[in-house]
């Protein structure tokens, strides 16, 4: 077991981490959300299993729980499932201390966290993470909200949890391609603030598609605990926590250029996909920008590859459509699009300089 | 002009108190939330008046400016309402440091201040109160939010403007029957926490009600100061705050028991009216316990009939019927209906101890 302590400017939550840990989540869950009630809100595709765990956990702890199973996917990421969601609250005669519990992944953490976030102006909110990306990622800094038609993540809230409770096991059945896209998200960590944690993965990469328990554990701990330091150090995502955002800006482009909307089971490259390929784009354009050595480049490369990510693509839309995207990004000031690069492993920098055919290089370097 | 400063443990804001404020709104948004792009959100009946000089100022100190008139009254106060403003915003391309300007009552105030609390995950809000309920109430708290169809104020956020700017001028042509229900909230604050002020509203009812320039920038000015010294002890609402229920449990009753969802102007009672039937209820309460001087009782209802307010009604609904919609208030705990009483002029207390038979002589005091 690992617990990662997170501590904010007016608040702070554990993070905890251990093989079959939904079987303790009610005695958990009534340490920080302490109530009768509590509803359980569970992706459908784990409704049946780890959904059903959760249930029974919560209602050994004393609670009584109000079940319901989300549809599975991106395109349910709505304001009517969060009006669909409130009516369950509703039904379930929850109150302003009934804990909103959420399992699966990061969609199911997003939707039911901005439910737990505005439902009676904020009940306590437990989150159960099922995929890595939802447990290194999605899972610590509070960022909860849903999709409009016009684009993702739109609305929202900040609201913190009262317990991350990450049961490694829910990976052993999560498919590959999902666990490998969590991946990238590890290996961005590595990149951008922890030379040691690369290592790391380079070391443990077996073990890891092996889905070796000690190993999955650690390799969550080390990268919540990294997501963790840099939200500690900027809640509200104004300074460092753009770091995060490596290969990001490059990736949106080419989730952008993928049809919107559908399930993310159709798209050419899942995020996971597109962050690798990015931050394979931004390291190139950094050593072509005299900033970085060229050794980061093949190491990641090589990284990327064992894991099984794509460091190149013959399928991306062409240059200039996917530049004109990065343009759009949320990240870009006056016009110039802001860039997190590597200067060395373990540190990255925030950049405007790059010009058209810089970015255009850097294109190039994963479009082929 | 009168400034109250509000200061929260992680946020601070003005209160700016002046006649002929909206001429002056635009420097003062540019000082709270400087961006080239604003929202404003106008109530429909004052958008062609308040709504147009906010817009006009704003346009002057360099934002680009995307005005929308809201429809009316409590009955849109809805998702469906917020759906659309995100539209709105969108349509506007608001981004993070977007302020959203509320120009209106509480219901504008609520309704634009959820969408400011939830586009991109939260955007400043300005509040432009136009109504003495919004101007002493609803513009400090944080409180914003929206009704479900099962209930008042079920979805919404804590979230705390950049800036309150309130135009007294407003209500100069604000109905008659509005300005003596936010009296009712001024006499509140008067019996809950100021004894002077109490005595300051029983000396300038005349000046109040006459709308002189001077006196309602005062009325406002120590209103909203104790409004504020209540929220500043008490963001989250855990303990002082429920001092501010004073009557209220009663009033909602009485609201309970009208129609919900029709526009508030086809109410019998509208709210203050219903707080004042609810003060006196109370304080009698308090006084039949044997809790407070019986002199309470006959200056408050003094007040309240000098004001224009009903202190007793023959049109309420069975005394039963308001029982039991006190107990499904949510202030109850554990059964009890939970009660705040005054034992003086200033000071008031929680007790869950009243029975059945002393809520019920209570209600005989006004139903009649």
């Amino acid at each position: 077991m690992a617990i990662v302590e997170i501590k904010l400017p007016h608040h702070r939550y554990p993070v905890v981490i251990e093989p079959g840990l939904l079987s303790r989540l009610g005695t958990l869950t009534r340490d920080a959300a302490p109530h009768d009630l509590a509803a359980l809100f569970s992706d459908g595709n784990v409704a049946e299993t780890f959904g059903r765990s959760a249930s029974n956990a919560l209602q050994q702890a004393g609670y009584a729980v109000t079940s319901h199973a989300l549809s599975p996917g991106e395109s349910y990421k709505t304001l009517d499932t969060v009006r669909a969601l409130y009516d369950v609250m509703l039904d379930g005669r929850l109150e302003r201390r009934s804990p909103v519990v959420a399992v699966g992944g990061g969609v199911t953490g997003d939707t039911a966290g901005f439910v737990a976030a505005s439902y009676l102006r904020g009940v306590p909110f437990v989150q159960c993470p099922t995929t890595l990306l939802a447990m290194v990622d999605a899972s610590v800094g509070g960022k909860v909200g849903v999709n409009l038609p016009r684009g993702k993540n739109l609305v929202g809230a900040f609201h913190q949890p009262a317990l991350v409770a990450i049961d490694t096991d829910t990976l052993k059945t999560l498919p590959p391609r999902e666990l490998r896209c969590g991946l990238a998200e590890c290996v961005k960590h590595g990149v951008i603030r922890d030379a040691d944690l690369f290592s790391w993965i380079e070391s443990n990469v077996d073990s890891i598609l092996g889905l070796d328990s000690d190993t999955l554990v650690e390799l969550v701990r080390r990268n919540v605990a990294i997501k963790a330091a840099v939200v500690m150090e900027d809640e509200k995502e104004s300074g460092v926590r753009a770091h995060l955002n490596f290969g990001h800006t490059f990736a949106h482009a080419i989730e952008a250029s993928q049809s919107y909307g559908a399930d993310t089971g159709d798209a050419a490259f899942h995020h996971g996909e597109a962050v690798s390929l990015g931050m394979v784009a931004a390291t190139k354009l950094a050593i072509d920008a005299g900033r970085c050595d060229a050794d980061l480049l093949s190491r990641l490369v090589a990284l990327l590859e064992r894991i099984g990510l794509p460091t190149h693509a013959d399928n991306l839309a062409p240059t200039d459509q996917l530049i004109d995207s990065m343009r759009l990004d949320k990240k870009v000031a006056d016009g110039r699009i802001r860039l997190v690069l590597p200067d060395r492993l373990g540190n990255v920098f925030i950049s405007s300089d790059a010009d058209d055919d810089a970015i255009r290089a850097a294109w190039s370097a994963v479009a082929k």
